[in-house]
């Protein structure tokens, strides 16, 4: 047992620094501004293998654990998490074609997703299935050697601007078990794309209803078998917690140094900021709540990595946990700026507005409790 | 000793609530999205008398008591708390013209800016005097019967879009004593406007710095005597701090009832969200923070009404108070709304980003903190 | 409309401040220490009219305000939560005697109690009906001009060691609607009294159980009509939530005021804790939450007082924030006493034990959010 | 890197749990109530080498990491914080003897010390020295071959029932520098002990201030060099901090455990607790908490293991936050008891008034703030 980077954890995680400086940091405030999706800088980053860390290395993933991944997203995020939090999503579908994808899909779409050079969206949530996924209503129909999909999708990342839609579909009854996943292109015939939504942040990374007319997929599109969609959703979901904690982090770490250094050089009543002892006092909290996020961050995903049999309970406290600290330590580092923490001049607004969806999404933190608790009163779970 | 409202307060709340739905809130989302200063929405709240509720009657004001002037802003604010919130500036520019202006700046200005025909703008802050007031360096030199301005100001509210400045100066040698105040037309020769600046809310109201080079402006144009600039401002603070604490009130009543609606409208896991305890129980700490802001809004507005020795004290606490509870409240009506609370076709992302900043201004809450405990501690203050 | 004290109202604040640094705060620790209950204490405190504040004049007692109450009750709470807390409860019961006790009991008991000679018990909760009240087992079955008492009641303050217990019992069917309330002499036959309760707190208070074997008592004991009781007891609780709100307060401002004075002679690092700018800002919030408090407090009070519909609401949610802030207050003024707020030596800790129960009775301070949630949801109440 | 317990860490844990249940549990309320010093249960720990779990095995110590020690607090701690903190200050000073003592002092000390049947206190605090520890004024003077000590300690844990003291006194100037580290018999001539404390809890450790009037030790009981007694003092800190943590995360499962077996058995409304949502929310959080406070406590023992250069910035940040966490989780189970979370038939009270000194000790909260953000400000410390 040993709780601190190895070296080469610690040279992998100064590379993913590196790329973040060099290729987000420069625009993620224009790319925000003017709601760019920046499918540039992800090529970027497929040349680096941040495109499908954790994938399996027959598609050309790096098939490393989820910890790692952790290490690359948290600095990406540092910078931008927007555009970090796109990234995670591509690596989840593109881990998920890797793994349960047909030889067919895995040939067509493997390579393509691992290199950045084609992207992928995940089409979980609906209008009416919320955080009450298990009832969405998409209806996948058998058709001979075809599925033909109907129905809707909304707050799909990415929706309009990506290659591949993998879409979580009712081909059974009610309930979990009814559910199946689909490779689908996302220029098949039947589909269209609603307005984009206007959010308060997350800009970079385009959001769009999807509706699916009459939508026809080869039953070779399938991901895992007919009714293994939700549990595939599911694990995908497991992982995506991590990675949406990550970006909390990684935010908060990018906040934590601007205040640190923003406290260095303003003064106020003929001092530096930093010798006030209340806003020490602050900034110590801050360090000490993003350190606590991150270990539970890397303890969910040493668990995933791990297969442990309590992982989704972990990655369901990591999420609540690292996304509550992070949003608060981005208000924290904006507040020590005063008025021009405010401004777009300075990254912290955007932090704040970017950070804000991470409480909400991958299942609210509402809904991390829900599943917390079951698994605490009604499965019995030892959390020790 | 009565803490309930009167029927006549009720009424003329009313009326601010009507004024509110029939003005402000079929724009205010339009306003913020394209950054529109609503002159005319100023001029209407004018013709309530709502740009003066108590500036002195002989210059058009209604002469009310600051609690009535809250009454007023509150229900404005529950649909959108960046109007409002330059009107809570204007009014207080027009009180201090009201005021303290000379008999010249009085006729010249007051009725003007009473009916909100025209519109005043408070400057205070410099770039490097924020939350250190008193040491602010535009300077006024006395020149035969004119004072000459020179100088720069920073995060001005309404600036460039106003017709008056109130402006801080100095007068005499460094700290508080060496200020004084002016009434500056905001076309005066010599007053340049910088960029708008680019802000994560309070988007209908512009904020330009704004610098002053040999501006020229009459001696009659002081506000009080040389050197009460700082008591001046001070004393506007205080209200001003009600004011914005005001306007975090009534963003978190417009949030609570949003939320409130969406609760008994939104269904998930074929439930009403109001039938989930953990929501339910949510809703009631909303409720009782915000009664507890805005008691402790009136409370400090009775002592500035009442001339209590202790005002200033309260003015902070309840502007700390206030607006951390508001901002809070917002939030967590942001997160009841789900997904969709991040949309901008909802309007709590609006509210969270307005009342962002009011945590941050007239005085950091930092600084109130500052205020309240100096008192306490060196000032011995009893708050029995 | 006015939100401060009068002259009148602050002079009796006095008195009662007079009466407790006498009377209670030289004896506080020790009865904490040895669990004594001050049967003196009280009938000084009957003295001065404080056994009967708002109970009706017509049995002694003072028929002031429930918010002139809360001024008497915070000055004592200062010093002694516990002794005050009981003395709270001994009113309840005297005004309850006042307003639905027949003739008959109202002679017998009425002025022993508003003087403090004789003191009352408030017997509601049961074993197994703690939040839910409601569904009290006791039973009081008619036989002849009688009623005759079987079961057993919790918790009881100052079981034991009183003179009259104010019990409800259910005389009819199941619910709310078959209980009443009865005055009954605590040396009937029948009645015993159970092992003294071992408290983290509130120690000068005995607490026991009492058990009611074929108890009989007159009809004319009953308080109000048969059916009344639940009735009776819940306008009780507003009024005891109210009081237990006021008794957090009391504490809180002992405790703020311990702390202030200690942070001026004590001495770190060479300076004084006042001089240390994190221990500012702490207590200076302390004093806001504490003014927040007291406000909730005083609102309830005077819906209280005016009858307003929706006093019950209020009266929750300043039950609940009083005593969640008040307890809050006293953990941080033991903090700024170091260690030596951990010992007995300093009334801190003992603060602290005894504002611990406040958030639990009287209803919990989830059942608070239940009855506010209620209000909000399904009653639609506007709390504006 | 691995963040999950080894199958032998596990086994040691169990080991430990099944001790505190055997030895331990039975006793504790008793202890608690009494003030009783459980030397025996002590002894017995000896005896699975509880008492010296990471002194080196050549004075018979288990030479365990950190980590692996707060496993063994940890379990203990779940049901008597009170004694396992004292057994954490007896593991602190028999590790001081094997590391810095001499020949003579372990040979004399050493093996007493590990098995238990001699125990140890750590005298550091001063009255005027408690935050301030590097201002200390008990002196020790070099006559002949000995040290001659005079001075006064103060909040001693074990003092008057253990029998060696570690006594941090001056032998050189002011500062840092000039303190130096002494094993000292507890019943040396010339030391005497004052008043057991009376404390809100800790009570089955004995808390004594001493006093040393011309107290001879010899030179050969140095524990390391002279003027090396501060660093010293430190890296026991650093350790104690680690160790203190520890007690309120294993109090914390305690805590947890029992809120969890309650819900499951309590009915109200005719729902069990369990089926409440808000109350579930709770519990996830606390558990949530939890794991977040153990992580940081882990992560830091483990940079002590490896002796990392930020050792001492992640206990200070390991210690404020889990014994903050470790606090209010005790602080809400309680709240889940209701009424009997007040009463001493329930552990819950006694839990939380045995952490609550935990945020005080071993250096307060605030001095853990300071720590922090010295290394953040001052040091540039990364804490990435």
């Amino acid at each position: 047992m040993d709780l601190e980077l190895t070296e080469e954890q610690r040279a992998f995680a100064q590379a993913a620094r590196d790329y973040a400086q060099g290729e987000l940091a420069p625009h993620a405030a224009h790319w925000d501004a003017e709601g760019i999706f920046p499918r540039e800088a992800f090529a970027r980053a497929g040349e680096m293998g941040f495109c499908a860390i954790y994938a399996s290395e027959d598609i050309g993933g790096l098939g490393l654990p989820r910890l790692d991944a952790t290490l690359v997203f948290e600095e990406m995020a540092a910078v931008d998490p927007s555009t970090t939090a796109f990234l995670t999503i591509h690596n989840m579908a593109t881990w998920m074609v890797g793994k349960w994808g047909s030889d067919t899909v895995r040939q067509e779409w493997g390579e393509a997703l691992a290199s950045g050079r084609k992207l992928a969206s995940y089409c979980l949530t609906e209008p009416n299935a919320g955080s009450d996924a298990a009832s969405l209503v998409t209806r996948a129909e058998r058709v001979g050697g075809d599925f033909v999909l109907n129905g809707a999708k909304a707050f799909i990342s990415g929706g309009g601007d990506t290659d591949l839609l993998v879409v979580m579909a009712r081909t059974g009854a009610a309930g979990p078990a009814g559910v199946s996943a689909f490779a689908v292109p996302a220029d098949a015939a039947g589909i269209s794309y609603g307005r984009k939504e206007e959010k308060m942040g997350w800009n970079s990374q385009s959001t769009r209803p999807i509706s699916f007319e009459n939508v026809r997929v080869p039953a070779g599109n399938l991901l895992g078998a007919e009714g293994e969609g939700f549990k595939i959703a599911m694990k995908g979901l497991d992982g995506g917690r991590i990675n949406i904690g990550t970006c909390s982090v990684g935010a908060a770490q990018g906040a934590l140094d601007a205040a640190r250094r923003y406290m260095d050089e303003r003064r106020q009543f003929n001092r530096k900021l930093s010798e006030f002892q209340a806003l020490q006092f602050k900034l110590a909290d801050m360090a000490t709540h993003l350190v606590a996020a991150r270990q539970m961050v890397r303890l969910a995903a040493c668990k995933l990595d791990n297969g442990s049999a309590d992982a989704g309970t972990y990655c369901a406290m990591a999420k609540r946990f690292a996304t509550d600290m992070g949003f608060q330590i981005c208000l924290d580092a904006q507040q020590i700026h005063g008025g021009y923490g405010y401004l777009r001049d300075y990254p912290l607004e955007r932090l704040v507005r970017d950070t804000r969806v991470h409480q909400i999404l991958e299942g609210t933190n509402e809904i991390m409790r829900v599943i917390v608790a079951r698994q605490l009163l009604e499965k019995g779970a030892d959390i020790r």
